[in-house]
């Protein structure tokens, strides 16, 4: 016998769906909602609802734009230098780059790292898209943003080679100590990229 | 300037009202939706937005029920046993106790535990509310299912003391050892209920 009212289970069964959610997590969700004002509820599968016919892909830099704009403002503002690309893997990781406030370059959004055992191969990232960019732009930097991990590595070893015979500068974000962490907590291979990477006191 | 479009902005909002949901996870949820079918996240803004209107509480047992119902099918089914009715805080613990595939007996929920700090106090549970349903279907055992915390425990007084002078059986669920957890490491409370709540041995 089914305990919970269908429309309950049914909404239960969709919630789960979501990236690390399991039954329990799922459930509580659906609790709560039941529990709260419906006008949240309705917001939410509104926005849901809308979700995908409210967002693109910028042309220019393959970030998420709004339906109504043509390029992505941080390639069309004028505050921005379209001479410096940070290359990253997903849209989200401008987000981060750009909290640090620190970052006054353009963006290109390759859609993902070369991982073969996932199924993606070098032609399924946007590198030449990134090429092209280079030339129209007349780009002078290219910082490679990408993952510290095995993926990460190997995607900027690839756009690297590829850019080799071009005179663009390539950059890379510097492997080192995490600020916060003390010395005897950091990994290995933390520890030894931020050794090989000593910057020079002035 | 605002990096990601509006449309996901507002979604990471709306989906920031979950329960123990922060920025974080709602971009996580956002993200993937965006990456995956449309339909998937059409499915669930429709669940989301029917929930409300699909679901009533049932005036017997005060579970959720579906709109289409007069009754929980865990009271008007024949094969449950009105007599006996086990109390619980809110309609979640009644899929707890389901699970279990132990219990034939039927289910009042309260909905909620007495807790003055948190403003809920006898009045607002549903208490008289159990108090008729013991007449109307002459019951004979209240199982008092509340949590082991001591906003349940108070719940199980108040609500014995209303029965005090009834000749309605009382019994709330065993304290003790939970199973496959080693002595060693069971916490103090639970070892000294398990002990004064020893039972003999066959």
């Amino acid at each position: 016998m089914s305990v919970l009212p269908k429309a309950l289970e049914q909404l239960i069964d969709s919630l789960m769906y979501l990236p690390g959610v399991g039954q329990r997590t799922a459930e509580r969700y659906a609790q709560y909602l039941l529990r709260s004002d419906p006008r949240r509820t309705h917001e939410l599968a509104e926005r849901l609802s809308t979700l995908h016919q409210s967002i693109k892909i910028c042309p220019k830099t393959f970030a998420y734009i709004d339906k109504d704009e043509d390029v992505s403002r941080l390639y069309s503002s004028p505050k921005r230098d379209r001479q410096v690309v940070a290359v990253v893997a997903e849209p989200y990781d401008i987000v981060a780059l750009e909290k640090t406030n620190l970052y006054k370059g353009t963006y290109h959004v390759l859609g993902g790292l070369i991982s073969p055992i996932d199924g993606i191969l070098p032609e399924n990232i946007r590198a030449q898209e990134l090429i092209s960019r280079i030339k129209d732009d007349d780009v002078q930097e290219v910082i490679l943003a990408t993952n510290a991990s095995v993926e990460g590595e190997t995607t900027a070893l690839y756009i690297q080679s590829l850019l080799g015979n071009t005179s663009v500068k390539i950059t890379k974000l510097a492997r080192g100590l995490p600020i916060g962490v003390d010395l005897e907590y950091a990994d290995q291979i933390t520890l030894g990229r931020a050794l090989e990477g000593r910057q020079q006191m002035l």
